[in-house]
């Protein structure tokens, strides 16, 4: 079969065997000028702004214009209970694209995150897919792209620098020094409040607009925030693998007389506010979720936020152009566009709301926008679910869940799967009833899912050493779990050429959908209710909650927060708490150690005990990146 | 007059009477896109990559195509010893361009260091100039930018992370580990060094190529770096004012046992890296320059560098797009180059040497480059000549002074002039004798500046408040301290128009040199010979070094570093260390306090007392920041 697209980027790959190096592949392509890209998506110079030759920002007025015209099908991507390898998820969603844009004559968009850079490195390589399916070119995808993650670096940490500075300068100044301080006399000497104090004023009840009007009571309650630095629970991020940055002492310096204070650095993707862009429906929208990020409470318990600190609009100033998506291309010419990375733990790990709505238009009904879920479908398409699909207003059709011969053995009960160790022999050989044992996990994510309302394909990412039987095991076994398909894909082989298959089997999902969406857990449940929901679906018996979690979880009630949705923080190696634990474990209690607020986000995030800040190992991948100063080009990134 | 220019992009000012605020002007002008720009400097699409509308980074490949045509005019703007209110270099510096390129028919470039972003938060508003003389869009060159401070930011703290981990790695491994993980096995278990290996084995003087081959004593210099935690001179930065990072511990967390270290955050263009970029001068350049960086010693002495951590190749590639410049506008159409901003003070505060190099070759013979340099022509003009054209080649023709009658007034016995206070009527009022004591100033700057061979012109940035006569005295002062010209500019009120005499002056000034470029002081001085001779130009009589400067003096001559021109950092506000002299003060004895080394720029700066960290006040001017989320437009960015 050859290419049949009538769009005039698609570009004919010429395989290669055994398939070469990432980088070898995605260097051997020259990629088209993103305005060509643009065009077969009929967008025009005015709806984008370039960003080099490769990298277009998609302008957020796009979704307006086409307001009225009418959505493609939309396609969320989880996949099963993940070996420490990972099952090739982001390289079936290029790959499925792939096989729908260059093949099939559809129109299709591939919504992506956008990769840590940090990571990039440390321990592993970029995130733009792998083989023949690979968003190109790979070190723009990997490093800078346009910015965003720096604007989130830049907001969190003038934020965070907000909130000590008004605690320093709170502790050495009267209540009417400050007011004065807030409000200055003007050259007439006049007084008055500007437009963030009146938000301050509004949520204190304050309906007076004159300074000068304030009883010396108003004026504490206004201009002293009185922040309990015990409660803060704002931190400090950067996009750079540094655990030395895990936990530390800030304001040692002679001039802040002792205030000092023990806090960490997150990585940037973990900030609020990358979860906030995530999520996030417009500038508007943008500025209101930025403004009412709450970063802890004032002594007597009441949350503060940033709108309180007078900074939520030069957060939405930083973050202003970060909010338009970014336009790139496939091997094979296909658009993605890439869009937010929240951290899949204490975040909701999935591409942003409005790269969905703008590539939804963009292809238009007929068209497919295929976007990835961080982590298993536990949890990955769960929040993809609950949470973005509930702020959006999008519905999808169909759910793929990718799965390979290689994790569904470990559920089976095959040797533990070490990453930088050889595979043991179990996984190389046929053995069709470790296979089929495994399968259990694999029909529990369908159900799950499948409960979603939507319909469930599932892609079995092949490798070479998978044999007919095993991949037939696997077949059975989802169609009896109710899977609405399953095929079989050699897309990191072949490209999109290799998941045909895989594109005619979503798109025969998506015009069969016969249920409307469903959600897990209605948001008027209480956060328990909602956060049982969750545990029961995963298999659990139960749920025990620390004293912390307890208190947390009655403070954020009290505050009025508890009509959020639920982010649940847990492994992703396992349904369970236990990563050890593989195929679907059941009667299980799920413990809940800690609860956070992302009040701006909108959701309320469970903590586990993953890190929120990597670390280098002894030789990071660093020693073999450099730059071929003759051509310019990146070598050594992987 | 009216304009005259060739130029297509010119853009004919309408002038308000009294001046409007800047945002308002910059607000009230669309600016061309960016293409029309670069077009009239005959830059083609392939010479440049978009970012947005209205910026775009000139691709350095330029020099190498132009190479054979010559180079224009190249003259840079310094000032007198200013008040703490500023006197317009900035201003100066936009109005000129304007005039030469919108009224003089002249090709003309504006070269300009791109501001730091977090101040832009705190005290100060943006820095793109003022009145009818500015930068536009004004939100776009002082926020992001084109990504290159963030550049900076991830490379400088990569480096920090790197070295902290180094030191954890080391400590709890063996060489043979240490060596075992830099060198793993392939998969036929052959052990090899990469690339960025072989720098270190040729510094430590070992020839052979393969691992295996080195004996214990080599493998435990290669592979032990034993860095000295108290030795580290390289700090983590941020591009936010967030004094709570002026001293911090790291390294607190569980997992980091207990190897705390004092450490602390300066800002981001302060980053020994911001430097590097300022000075180089081709990408293979930048990467020596980057992996030479010394970070610290080893407990045996000798210096650590990027290089030595496996690391320059990285820094590289996290800066291989920071090291083009920005094209961008003025407010009349003209083209500036932005690019680069290191810090005044401990580095050399002048923007890039590439940016100047591409724009001298754009403009060609009888065109103009003019260039800033920061802070007072004792400092700044003094760097731009010893160290920024001593490591590019290229000879300025002309240097401006810029001078205010309320900075001479200061000079000549006048009262306090305090930020944020109201002026004292002598700054106001006819005072000619206090303006002409004061020229004592100006005539100090004329006369070193002078020294250099080039022709220096006085641009006096006139105020309302100022008196012909009080104007003449400046005039007639600096002819008789042998300024080649002195002329009175009205570019804040009047755009262009108002610096047409200026233009006029500069453009004989070029066309006059009689003298080759003179420095002050052979790089073969030792480096207290080096430091005397700056200190002799300021009017010291001597110079006293701390027990702590002269150890670093001896280290860093014993290091094979007395080679580099001196950075020397010092108050902007008097010729002396002390701010309250003002004049010319002569017979001080200059202290000197502490020296460091900044060897991949190419520098040893000295480092004063000012901060490298500034602070937010209790209210910052984030408060008046927002985004209008109906346009899209920054409202009160000032």
């Amino acid at each position: 079969m050859s290419s049949s697209s009538s769009l005039k980027t698609v570009r004919q790959l010429q395989v290669a065997s055994p398939v070469p190096a990432d980088i070898d592949i995605a260097n051997s392509v020259e990629p088209f000028h993103i305005s060509e890209i643009a065009k077969d998506l009929n967008l025009s110079p005015k709806h984008y702004d370039l960003y080099g030759k490769y990298k277009a920002k998609v302008l957020l007025s796009v979704i307006d214009e086409l307001k009225g015209s009418g959505d493609g099908y939309y396609v969320v991507v989880g996949g099963i209970t993940p070996t420490p390898l990972g099952e090739g998820k982001s390289t079936t969603t290029v790959g499925l694209c792939q096989a729908l844009g260059a093949f099939q004559d559809k129109k299709v968009v591939t919504c992506l995150r956008q990769p840590s850079q940090g990571p990039t490195f440390g321990i592993k390589g970029g995130a733009a897919g792998g083989g023949y399916s690979q968003v190109i070119p790979m070190d723009e995808f990997n490093l800078h792209l346009t910015g965003d993650i720096h604007a989130i670096t830049a907001a969190n940490n003038l934020l965070a620098a907000a909130i000590d500075t008004r605690i320093f300068h709170e502790a050495t100044q009267s209540d009417k020094a400050l007011m004065n301080r807030l409000c200055p006399p003007n050259k007439e000497g006049k007084r008055s409040f500007n437009d963030i104090m009146f938000r301050r004023l509004t949520k204190l009840g304050i309906s007076k607009t004159s300074p000068e009007d304030l009883t010396p009571e108003e004026v504490k309650k206004f201009a002293r925030l009185d922040i309990d630095p015990d409660s803060i629970t704002w931190r400090r991020v950067m996009d750079i693998n540094d655990r030395f940055l895990r936990k530390i002492t800030i304001g040692q310096g002679h001039d802040e007389k002792g205030m000092v204070r023990e806090t960490a650095f997150d990585i940037s993707v973990a900030s609020e506010i990358m979860a906030v862009l995530a999520l996030t429906t417009s500038l508007a929208d943008m500025r209101e979720r930025l403004g009412k990020m709450v970063i802890g409470n004032r002594k007597a318990g009441d949350p503060v936020t940033a709108d309180d600190l007078g900074v939520g609009g030069a957060l939405t100033v930083l973050m202003k152009d970060a909010i338009n998506p970014t336009l790139m291309q496939t091997l094979e010419g296909t658009p993605v566009l890439v869009h937010a990375g929240p951290f899949a733990n204490i975040a909701h790990g999935n591409s942003s709301i409005v790269a969905d709505k703008i590539a939804l238009k963009l292809v238009g009904p007929g068209g497919f926008v295929v976007t990835e879920a961080g982590f298993g479908a536990d949890i990955g398409t769960e929040k993809f679910m609950n949470i973005k699909c509930r702020y959006s207003g999008l519905t999808p059709q169909c759910a793929i869940i990718v799965a390979t011969i290689r994790a569904l053995k470990m559920h089976g009960g095959g040797p533990d799967v070490v990453a930088g160790k050889p595979l043991n022999n179990a996984y190389v050989t046929e053995n069709v009833a470790l296979v089929a044992a495994g399968c259990i996990n694999l029909a529990k994510h369908i159900s799950n899912t499948k409960a979603y309302g939507v319909n469930v394909v599932v892609a079995v990412n092949k490798f070479s050493t998978d044999s007919e039987a095993e991949l037939n095991a696997v077949r059975n076994s989802a169609l009896a779990a109710g899977a609405y398909d399953a095929v079989i894909c050699t897309h990191h082989a072949h490209g999109g050429k290799g998941a045909v298959d895989l594109g005619i089997a979503v798109q025969r999902a998506c015009e069969n959908v016969t249920q409307p969406l469903k959600f897990l857990y209605p948001l008027d449940f209480s956060i328990k209710e909602k956060i049982e929901a969750i545990a029961r679906s995963y298999g659990a018996s139960g749920v025990e909650y620390s004293e912390q979690a307890e208190k947390q979880i009655e403070m954020y009630s009290k505050q009025g927060f508890s009509g959020l949705p639920i982010c649940m923080a847990k492994t992703q190696y396992s349904f369970s708490h236990n990563a050890s634990e593989k195929g679907a474990p059941t009667g299980f209690v799920l413990p809940i150690r800690d609860v956070r607020a992302s009040i701006g986000a909108g959701f309320i995030p469970l903590v586990g005990t993953m890190s929120t800040m990597p670390g280098l190992p002894t030789r990071p991948c660093f020693y073999d990146i450099d730059l071929d100063t003759s051509t310019g080009r990146v070598i050594g990134l992987s």
